[in-house]
């Protein structure tokens, strides 16, 4: 705790520091802030560059909706590159593309300008943090200035380089993390919503982990983070998994790791993955810590399933699979089922399943059917549908598990029919699956998830897949 | 203390992880370098990477001399920009240099692939670290190999984002400090030589402040590291300061800090500036820690001195100030000095200083006359000869004292004829200095300074400076 | 937070030490709890003491109410000196006592075995907080089982020597602070009640300061906590600084150090003062961090004023002021309040103001008059009257100001009719206060309140105080 | 390190405490120590005591020997206990010995007031570093002071209640230690001295451990500390072990763990035992961070084997074993060597080996089987004679090996004939081998020295052991 009154005393010192180097105060402020970004461009590292950055992201901070907007195409218009030095730099190393000056002006003539305006903001107190908070606000605006995205990239860019995952630490989250931190997790997880502080403890018990990235400049913001329960079985539903009610388990009787929630914390660093080494890196953090440990798996949602279903319905055709196909499976599935609806099975399974809010037993085999037909033999623009499986699948998991009516939840039944999925990770057939999925578009299974798709596919009658 | 074990335990984590990638251990070794680094650049970010880019590092670390200097040349070869793209994305930005999409293209196309290959390999563990050594490398076989220039301007253009001002960290390193720290100050110190774990431990008492900028990927590796003594007078000579013997003054007893000596720590990163931060912010630490010290002054080598000397002594004559002018004014402050030299007092002056390990007070006032003509009126290509004087001048330090015969140490005679400077650090004016510096080449100096300059351009009869 | 990390890697260390111990793991439950402590204290300090020391706590844990009582019964009967011994050593000594072995020798007997029995279960992990879990026990059964006060008295004597002011860190607590400890103030806070994660928030924001002693035995555990408001001037009552809404201040804008609620946290340490030495550090802290501050007071509460003004209407005469001499100052204060009852203003005023829950102007002047009686004419067993009173004064505090109706609600009502007090704490005067306090019963006050005590004497026609 | 700038931090804050309580300097001074030690005592509990202590320990640290020898007759006069009060209440208890209060009184009245003043002395900044200092003082003092072994006894009580195996944190030592830290090992390594930083350097290498004991309120001081080498075989010989030159190991490679040195470092903690605490906690940590260990020995030296060897040959006669039993024994292995001395095979084993600084083969049997007798056969007042020995086999450790000639340096060969002992931990054996040798007196031994002691047993023609 004591480093936490350090860090308050930093401030202080970085308070008066600026008092040293401003001594009338209120200098900055006369000028437009185009002009402090000039100045500061200018500067040659003197160290009033900093207050200089400071004043700049606190104008920047200040200003409403529309001057940020303003201030990004200030950004655009006036801290590009200079068209004319591109044109004389490219005709020079075209000419010779081995003369390495050549090559290095090019480089240093395309960068625009407001790379280094960004590399020297960061020089401010909390300077990272008021980048990534830009870039946030900058993606917002994109939809109605998508002029901007040429801004976007140059920030993406450098942020890309600075959140390099050599500078990333892997911390554990617990009851004993301080509560400035905690209180991101209640925000920022948007996969199953945390109901407050209880909620949290809960899901911070000792039968449960979490784990997070963290970076340097940002010690009190989690960028990513993964949820996992310890069991004695691979869950096949949600519920339970995040009922506070749900008793403690004591740690020496499980020996299966549930992945069953990852949350991108910083829209800021939106398009800058760090998914795939999270978990491998929590693989091993439990490995360590718990080597009785023997199954660790996803329960994971299936975020794009009820739309393509419905988009079937409403006549698409191109995926690979089609209603007639799934609708001669689901004849013989659902014989029993009170089918109300005349548009056939995949229609009535869909409404059905929409309404749900307690599964029917009978209606497990047919979703079943369903879902792995869209997991594994249905393409979207020649990958396969499901984002989440991709993810998984190219992180070198296998596909364990389908569960019909796991997750009842209103959004969970709005977005893929109740379903989700267990992803299993076998330490030691990682790289294999990986090279598996990417080089030979090959989907490696649990033997049960193999034999139902086989039947499956005699079914449909179809050579897919 | 107890991080400490954990760091150790976390690379016994990272082991484990590798084993968790390789599983059958020597796959990497049958692939060369190049092929690797194809393969590290090739992947879409799987968490394999990390062990590919330890892979390369170590294949690196094994190399001698000759094979790191074919692994540069290979970068620079195959890993550079795409002619033929530059020429196509170029124009068409040039077509059009209003489209931000054409503009983020040829930004893309011409930045060598080998800057993303870097980035890469900084994921492995300790990657930042050996990056900064590969650095040095390089810049080691630039000598030889100058069309490594252009590789070396890629390292340094993303060795310089990483370690921006915004990462850094002040730290203040004392006898309570790991010794693996303190080992490397010992190493690292150039401009007065640490004899020892004793000597250190000198530099290191209570009387002594000592800090160092640190990166939070290389927490045991000092980037920078200044020395200050805490004294009851501003300090006229280097002897008594760097004395193991040096009696330890009671802090109270103080009223200023000396700093004594700024050193770079890291070869790998020359170029990239932080002594203007640096100095700064210990200011401002010292302010806040020891509020009763009222003067703050560098005790700093003149490290162009003998040389611009004897340049003019050989007949140089660029300088702004010649010889026939000096000669004038040391007629007189020579008076009683046997000359030995009938080259002129200048020359015997030159001669007297070099030899001279005890000063004599005789020589004092020709010493300081010469000293003071070479920092304030001659110039080296347009700017004042001695780059420390610059250095300080433009962080908006004045120029207080001139102190000859304060290192008469043959390095110092060597150098300077044994001279040191005090610049004085006023934490109000130094904004001011700096732009009286900056933008009217204007040398701020105390008022016995600037006494003696009026002086001394009388003797002279010139109309200089 | 890596430490945490790190803590519960030691404790599965801990663990497998256990293991390591204790190979067939159940030896220990074949015996009874009082053999296992009788092996316990035979034992000559081998290592398997940890384990026995853990089996006897766990034991211990697992008691229901009534087996604590046996248990701490055998401690009484078993676990004591042995008379006969006491008797020959002490008739040794006592024959010459100069003689150092004889003294030695009996200090030793007379010490109770149970004393060494506690140091020997303090080695188990969580050994400390076991020992003050136990005490806490022992002191809700000293009511029913008065006999366990020598007991008590050991286990007591030992932590007070364990948690000796030496031995304490003083730290600051706030939203950093991890939420393990933050729910425990929630917990302990027992003047001002914290009514959730939201209230706390606030109670921590910017312009609030929280600090307690922590021991390094029990780093999770605030054994004493004190809230201080930052504000513009000396709170006149409770209500505004304990609201939710309560606008955040700048802290540059304020001047004064309010200390509103200090919670003496661990029910096992009873009798163990650290309140004295929290205060005065917390100012020092203060004072370091915010040197900008004037004033510090506190915002006390009179726990025992209502109470002992009812006992005085119930005819209690040995207070040193009496119901006819206030009633005489009242009839004036009061002469515009309707008074309902035929008592006299006494018991009018204090049927009113526990019925009070907002306050009415015209009952300030007497309520004041009243409470200035209480506070420092009045004497319960030759002191004053009011412990918080005396614990403020006996510090070195001066009485700084009486705020009638201060605390409206029920609790507040009902022990005080409503009143605090400001204690100020001047840093200059706090030893020349407590002196005057301790060495001549003199209490330091404002110059208004010294005044109105003048008026009150000279009106109660009195020569007390 | 930040953690240490904010120990410095602390320290101003703790003098600017001091001002705060002490505003007029020098109050303390114009009275004797003795009399402040009386305002300490009677105080209660203000935080001025903290001041008082403060300036007392001061006081004390600048006294000579002498004038502490007096304080601690001071002590012993006049802060002892009341034999009048000790005659009132010992007869009350022994009157009514079941009476809880008269024993409480009791215990408190035979209490020495000096162990309140410790306690209150260990308030004082680095209260308790003094405390311990001030008992290595009082050691000192004991021999021309044996009176002073009742102030010692409680100074003795208190230091071992306080550094109570409970409040002790084992740290692993490595390069990363602070040189604070370190430069003590250097300092307090007795058993075979670390010549400088280079040497430490070495004893710290990655196939070495170094783990200590500390206390919270000693954060700097190992209180014992152990040195383990990593290597691929039980070592024999110390010479390899310590050397600066040896090769560093591959930690992979190794699978023993060698316990070559352990020492109290606190000569103010002597007779407060944690040697045995130590080696099991190590023992758990090296298999926790490297569970391929295989071997946990020490090679331990023999401290009293020369000595008791000469003793013999004086003609010393109770020791179990005689000098013709042994001669009897040697009479066979020395044939082959030349005898120089007439007085018998032992005499001359004793010269031989202590002059000799390269081990010469032909002595090894003989030596072996005297240190064998000495080990397991004689007995010194009852015990085995040799004190490491008995507290490795206390400890539980079994007698893995005996090395002749293992450590040829001069103090090796002046205390043991240069002979060491391997004993050997083992993890599951600990318990059984302790209690054989507490409660049965049985030497638990590996194979081969239990068959070299069945054969000299029957040379020695002895039924002796």
């Amino acid at each position: 705790m004591r480093q936490l009154w350090l860090d308050r005393l930093l401030d202080a010192v970085a308070d008066r520091g600026r008092d040293l180097l401003h001594p009338h105060g209120s200098r900055g402020s006369r000028q437009s802030v185009d002009e402090l970004c000039r100045r500061l461009l200018a500067g040659h590292g003197e160290a009033s560059a900093i207050a200089l950055a400071r004043d700049i992201l606190r104008r920047y901070q200040g200003m409403d909706h529309g001057t940020r907007a303003e201030f990004f195409h200030t950004l655009l218009r006036d801290f590009g590159p200079d068209p004319q030095q591109i044109r004389e730099c490219a005709d020079r190393y075209l000419a010779s593309p081995n003369d390495g000056h050549a090559l290095m002006r090019l480089v240093q003539v395309v960068e625009p300008p407001r790379q280094e305006l960004f590399r020297r903001l960061n020089m401010a107190p909390r300077g990272t943090a008021s980048l990534v908070a830009m870039r946030a606000d900058l993606l917002r605006l994109l939809g109605d200035h998508p002029v901007l995205l040429a801004v976007d990239a140059d920030l993406r860019h450098l942020l890309a380089s600075w959140f390099n995952r050599g500078f990333l630490r892997l911390e554990r989250i617990d009851w004993r993390t301080p509560a400035q931190v905690l209180e991101k997790l209640i925000q920022y997880e948007s996969v199953h919503e945390i109901k407050g502080w209880n909620d949290l403890r809960r899901r911070l018990a000792p039968d449960r982990r979490c784990f997070a990235f963290f970076h340097p400049a940002l010690p009190d913001e989690p960028l990513i983070f993964v949820e996992v329960a310890l069991s004695r079985e691979v869950a096949a539903e949600i519920g339970p998994l995040i009922s506070q009610d749900a008793p403690v388990q004591d740690v020496h009787d499980t020996d299966t790791a549930v992945f069953y929630s990852i949350n991108n914390a910083q829209e800021g660093l939106r398009g800058i993955s760090f998914g795939n080494f999270l978990i491998k890196q929590v693989l091993t953090e439990l490995r360590t810590e718990l080597p009785h440990l023997r199954t660790f798996v996803t329960l994971s949602p299936m975020p794009r399933f009820t739309q393509t279903i419905e988009e079937m319905l409403s006549g698409r055709s191109d995926l690979g699979v089609n209603r007639a196909q799934l609708d001669q499976v689901l004849q013989d599935d659902m014989r029993d089922v009170m089918v109300p609806d005349r548009d056939g099975p995949l229609a009535s399974l869909a409404v059905l399943a929409e309404k749900m809010d307690r599964p029917d037993p009978r209606l497990y085999p047919p979703m079943r059917h369903v879902a792995l037909a869209y997991l594994t033999l249905m393409r979207c623009g020649g990958d396969i549908c499901d984002p989440v499986a991709a993810f998984h699948l190219a992180n070198g998991a296998s596909l364990e598990c389908i569960n019909p009516f796991a997750d009842v939840s209103v959004h969970g039944r709005a977005q893929s029919f109740g379903c989700m999925v267990n992803y299993r990770y076998e330490p030691d057939r990682l790289e294999e699956n990986h090279e598996a999925y990417i080089n030979e578009s090959r989907i490696v299974m649990s033997k049960t998830v193999a034999r139902d798709l086989d039947g499956l596919k005699d079914r449909i009658g179809s050579r897919t897949g």
